[in-house]
């Protein structure tokens, strides 16, 4: 992805959360994370983030999917002493479709993406629409698929450690700095 | 307050929820805090709150106050082995006028509540937006007010523990129950 087409992307992704009540500032808009995974299909798989704050005691985002996308399957293990990134996703718009361990779930309502399955081993499914939340346990394998509108999610979380994380798909590059 | 004003507070408490685009599940809205802090005048001194998660490494919450309402102010000693609650407000929608330790701004936008004068201390005043936030360092001092059309403030935080809050009024009663 060039410098002009994340730009595009953020603008997007900034439109996306005004039209859901969510204002950034100016300055913030910027601030906006694309993160592509190193996977080159962005629109396929990928998502962008708002961070407000991640301290070593906290942590509170902005998830913002578009229609279809898919964030791919990883866990958060333990680091630093503590037991890894507990995470509570919180609906506003759209819907996504999340998946954790646990009994696979007849007839899910969607799939991985094409030429990726093999990369997603849970099939737990919940779906979240706005208004409906649900928190992920660390050190637990989990990945979500935005719904037609796509998605805008608030997660709220213990402290973000993004370059400790762990993809299933080992062609997936998570960039520190990318939230 | 009796029971019916507190639902007519709660249903109020929603509604510039929904305008705000913050959306609660028909059986989150009963679970809607009142909290008058025992001084029996919530329409000047309290606020409504909405308390998403709270767990031992984490805590969101939703605050909504009315037009012109004063949270009272207080501090979040160590607890626990704890630095004690951190915390960071981002307003969503209206405006809130927050009060913090440091030097006296002068000319401030507002005051605390008539009669109440005595127990408000500190006077560093931080104007928050839709789309400005703030952080509040553990164990130091503050209180907010809204302003003329209410506010909407999203809280992130570490760990909640109500019952442990230090009120500079010593009228306030924070039951634990309350947010």
């Amino acid at each position: 992805m060039d410098a002009s087409e994340m730009e595009a992307v953020k603008r997007g992704a900034n439109e996306r959360l005004r039209e859901a009540g969510l204002l950034l500032a100016d300055d913030e808009v910027g601030r906006l994370e694309v993160a592509d995974l190193g996977l080159g299909e962005f629109e396929t798989t990928g998502l962008a983030l708002f961070t407000y704050v991640n301290n070593p005691l906290y942590c509170a985002k902005e998830l913002i999917l578009f229609p279809h996308q898919t964030c791919p399957e990883h866990r958060h293990p333990p680091v630093a002493g503590g037991p890894g990134k507990m995470e509570t996703f919180r609906c506003r718009k759209g819907n996504v479709w999340l998946y954790v361990e646990g009994d696979a779930t007849p007839n899910p309502a969607t799939q991985p993406p094409e030429g990726s399955r093999e990369h997603y081993t849970v099939r737990r499914e919940i779906e979240l629409n706005p208004g409906e939340q649900y928190t992920i346990l660390p050190n637990t394998w989990h990945w979500f698929k935005a719904g037609p509108d796509g998605a805008i999610v608030s997660e709220f979380s213990s402290t973000s450690r993004d370059e400790s994380d762990e993809f299933t798909d080992p062609r997936v590059v998570r960039v520190p700095d990318a939230g």
